[in-house]
């Protein structure tokens, strides 16, 4: 039995998104074309671009296609170096951006080269469960601050956050607010007006959508300056001829989720907790990372110490089983999950640690085989390391 | 009869890119992922990579895929603002950069940004055929300057660049030199040894690949600093899940014109030529624009004073023939050519061009079916234009 628990890394194409894009094949025309060609491919642009603004309850000019949340998030922190340089008349006073430890690589290593750039930025701190401390989100907060960026699901284990709550609070200080919602989009319902925010970042391949596209929803009247210049697409905010195929394979996904996701997010859950509770009985001495309700329904992190997630991951994927160690986009790193560190997690436990990652392909047989599948690994690997002692603290020294 | 001749704006999928996507619907995993999935999909992008180098005879390691040519563009002009911020040890010296005046928006509105920022960018002149004065290239050169972007062919009038002898004189003085050769790989032989630049841009959606993916060479050693930032894929150099089904319908489309190519070009600079004679033939007061030999294969720029381009373009849509007025990155905005602005063409003729552009699907019958059309079309529209003397230089104030 094949089992892909790796959905929070991608997932396959929806059958319905697949059919949208072969169709779509056929479509060749440059949607900057005045032509019938053109005005073909741009009312299909258009028309994905309506699907994914009514998904989020964004304007549809708010919408604003790219190439992946990455690019993105890069987008919305690159800003600041643009103020910096005054492209963008009137933000200039406030060069402090505010973001937390468990973001995304992207907008960490982001953040870094701002700071080279003689940008500040603050990192928050997050519980032990990975929530943002609120508290000190209000001691940083000052009229210095001109961006905040705090991502709305975490992808590595699944904690939300109140983007709501922190919105109102980055607000009332005059700062622009910021969330990457690629977890989230398309798992939960989530609403730009509700939330409040002036950016939200958001990728198709997560929910059943093709690579190489993404969406980054902009609040009109928003300051904005393109990462990548030099042409009027997308009304200027981001030049390249438009991936029409993989924007009209978003507006497809984004119609499918909204049919879906209400009933999976249920269905998912259910299966979440028979793994949890499988794997609690199966199996001792575990830890179970992130928060316990405040969290996406398919995401479950566990940590199993003295067994390194790694070659958890590979003795599972020898049975045909699809988990990951943390995020795809930091994997081959040594070094233990930036995300479980920031939750207080030590070292070794981090470097213990598989995300399971459940989709709308995922079943019980799937669940059951994973159970059948998981302990006798465990216990293979634990019995390789000599230094473990069941129960104990510390196991090998690495 | 539907003819498309607008193929520098962009060309329909190669049947065997449309069936190497179509298989590669099924592949979903995350390059970046470790497991049996990943590592499929990692491999089937190594092996475009592997294609899309050996076709330009790079190094695989060399390629960068990225989601537009723009985006490639961008990223090399960036690096000077990076280099400004010290991201990149060595290069700071060096703070102008020399282009030239008919590029593609892209190049031009990230130079101004650039100026923007303190970058000091000089724009090289061309001569009635759109050719690079290298006299003039030769007095510009000194040891300020860091880097200098030639495109290899115009996308609006064909016209070819000697970037061999112009990548020679840079190296001289110690700068780095990149080419835009979105229009020419695929077209023309493409070789980065021979040719000995530092960077060189391609697309896929020119050369019968899918839009939304595009790929820079970066020759090994060479400095770099990524435009996007966050993951470790393509080494580092290009944050983002890898767009895969495009880089794989890239790596078929490469495949496909290096079988393809020479033979097309013979034929397709023989449909050129029957075009070229009938319009001279068939139409009074006409004027070409461009390199009379060093050109590309496909494209004709054609000037018709008292008609307007636009007005031609609609027409000949509704005789089924899509041509245009430039570049279409450029299109909707009323300004006359700057490409064209730059031989020396005033704004009169500029306004009455059209850039016809042929490819793989290009027959003899759509020729023929052009050369009865447009004359009419444009008798039409001159008789409309009562301003309009046969042979004068200046007609319709406008």
């Amino acid at each position: 039995m094949k089992v892909y628990f790796d959905n929070n890394a991608t997932t396959p194409l929806h059958p319905e998104v697949k059919k949208e894009m072969t169709a779509a094949m056929e479509m060749y025309g440059n949607p900057s074309s005045m032509h019938a060609y053109g005005r073909e491919a741009k009312a299909n642009v258009e028309d994905a671009r309506q699907r994914v603004a009514s998904f989020i309850n964004a304007d549809d000019r708010e919408i604003v296609f790219v190439g992946s949340g990455s690019e993105a998030n890069n987008t919305v922190l690159s800003l600041f170096v643009c103020a910096s340089a005054q492209c963008i008349p009137g933000t200039t006073a406030r060069g402090t951006i505010i973001t937390t430890k468990i973001e995304h690589p992207c907008v960490l290593e982001t953040s870094e080269c701002l700071m080279h750039r003689g940008v500040n930025v603050k990192f928050l701190d997050v519980d032990r469960y990975g929530r943002v401390d609120l508290d000190q989100l209000k001691d940083m907060l000052n009229d210095d601050i001109g961006l905040v960026s705090v991502m709305m699901a975490n992808n590595e284990i699944g904690t939300m956050q109140d983007i709501a709550a922190i919105t109102n609070m980055v607000h009332e200080c005059g700062a622009f607010m910021h969330t990457d919602a690629v977890q989230a989009v398309g798992k939960v319902p989530v609403d730009v007006r509700a939330l409040g925010v002036d950016f939200l970042t958001m990728s198709a391949h997560k929910i059943y959508g093709p690579k190489g596209v993404g969406a980054l929803y902009v609040k009109q009247g928003t300051p904005y300056c393109p990462l990548i210049r030099g042409g009027h697409q997308e009304r200027g905010r981001r030049a390249g001829t438009e991936n029409t195929l993989g924007i009209l394979g978003l507006g497809k996904a984004v119609e499918m989720r909204a049919l879906e996701m209400h009933d999976e997010h249920d269905r998912l859950l259910g299966l979440k907790e028979l793994l949890r509770k499988g794997i609690e009985d199966k199996i001792d001495d575990i830890h179970f990372n992130g928060h316990p309700t405040e969290s996406l329904a398919g995401t479950l992190n566990v940590s199993f110490p003295g067994a390194e997630g790694e070659s958890i991951l590979l003795y599972l994927d020898l049975e045909g089983i699809a988990v990951s160690t943390g995020s795809a986009c930091a994997s081959g790193s040594l070094d233990p999950s930036h995300v479980l560190l920031a939750t207080g997690v030590d070292a070794e436990r981090a470097h213990g640690s598989i995300r399971i990652s459940l989709g709308r392909e995922s079943t019980t047989q799937h669940v059951q085989h994973m159970l059948n599948v998981l302990p006798g690994v465990i216990e293979r690997i634990r019995n390789m390391s000599t230094a473990y002692i069941k129960g104990g603290t510390h196991a090998a020294s690495r």
